[in-house]
């Protein structure tokens, strides 16, 4: 297959049928060799995380098909890294959409002065730009327009798509007595239909997850929610 | 008088019969002795300064009297670098509210990706947190109303004043061939009334103000509206 992107954790590939595959690799996002979802940039390489992140991927994926939640999602591989996907186009250079429903992380290093640590925020959404030299600025709904980066119609049906996709997930993982803290999605649009659609991966690399006090790592959370 | 809190570039003051006054200091927000109305910390000091900042604040805040804009201005006795104000509450521990017009400063660093340095921003307004800590941080409609800091009736009013106000300012400028860039305006509750007042100052230490292609420096923007 040939390489269209290499990613910090996924490389895009085309098939020569034409299809477009995620590879997942084994490149984790943290800092100083500790993983940190909320991080923007490689920091440890652990054997297997990539395929450990496809089967939660999958699985949750296969959750949104059932409920008719537009996704890029067309077939897992998971025992070679590989998620075949729909061909997209993104808003902008991609934009990252959080869904909040703890206080912790960058929400608490911005409004600390108004938040405790862990208070519940119902599912507060929030937008940032993909942008790493500029370490992903959040931007406003208004600003968004303004730059003609999303429209004032598709940021309603992104707000309304990240809601479902982040208390579908939330509901899994509370039957498996874990709680989902936040969550980080990416949205593009269908090629050929047009409809926005959820991309990338739904894993522990995009999401903070806890049980009781304690984070849960990304293999214990394969292993709480695959068996 | 008695201080009641002393401020970066200015403290407020409490006279015996009550009445509230902010004494404009000679301590400038800027970096490494140079003046900067974007900056968050005293990085000059210079005679004349506060004075001359009064001096610009009351012609603004008369204007906007004027036009029945509500602010905080009683009354400006520029030789002793006092005005009188009315008594207000802030929202939260303050807020500040940027209405720009050309893309400069913090706006290019965050969206530096999809504007150019000073395209037209048609008065785009957004809102940050006064917190020195948390660097000044950026907050959306939403947060502020998930934080408790403004209702959404609020974040109207003050929408609508902000543009009512930098309108104002820009109109006023613009006879005197001169450009406003962006600015920076603070909101309070009228203590008696309720009603949603602008505070703070009206100068050279809250805009970008541009003579064609160069910056105005706070003394040539007093020299400039007021002859």
């Amino acid at each position: 297959m040939e390489t269209l992107y290499k990613g910090k954790t996924k490389d895009v590939l085309r098939h020569k049928d034409g299809s477009i595959h995620l590879f997942f690799k084994d490149d984790m996002t943290g800092k100083d060799g500790v993983f940190d979802p909320g991080e923007n940039q490689v920091g440890l390489t652990v054997d297997g995380s990539g395929r450990s992140g496809l089967a939660v991927s999958r699985y949750f994926f296969e959750r949104l098909n059932e409920k008719q939640i537009p996704t890029h999602y067309v077939h897992a591989d998971v025992e070679n890294n590989l998620m075949q996907v729909k061909p997209v186009t993104v808003f902008g250079k991609g934009i990252e959409v959080i869904c909040r429903y703890k206080a912790v992380g960058s929400f608490m290093r911005r409004f600390g002065a108004y938040a405790e640590e862990g208070q519940d925020l119902n599912g507060y959404v929030e937008v940032t730009l993909k942008d790493d030299e500029r370490q992903d600025p959040f931007i406003s709904r208004e600003a968004l327009e303004l730059l003609g980066i999303l429209t004032q119609e598709e940021y309603d049906t992104i707000q309304r798509l990240t809601k479902d996709i982040s208390d579908t997930v939330k509901d899994e993982l509370a039957q498996k007595r874990l709680e989902l803290y936040d969550i980080k999605l990416e949205f593009g649009k269908d090629k050929e239909s047009g409809d926005i659609l959820l991309i990338d991966e739904l894993s522990a690399g995009n999401m903070r997850v806890y049980k009781g006090e304690d984070p849960v790592t990304p293999f214990d959370l394969e292993k709480y929610l695959l068996g």
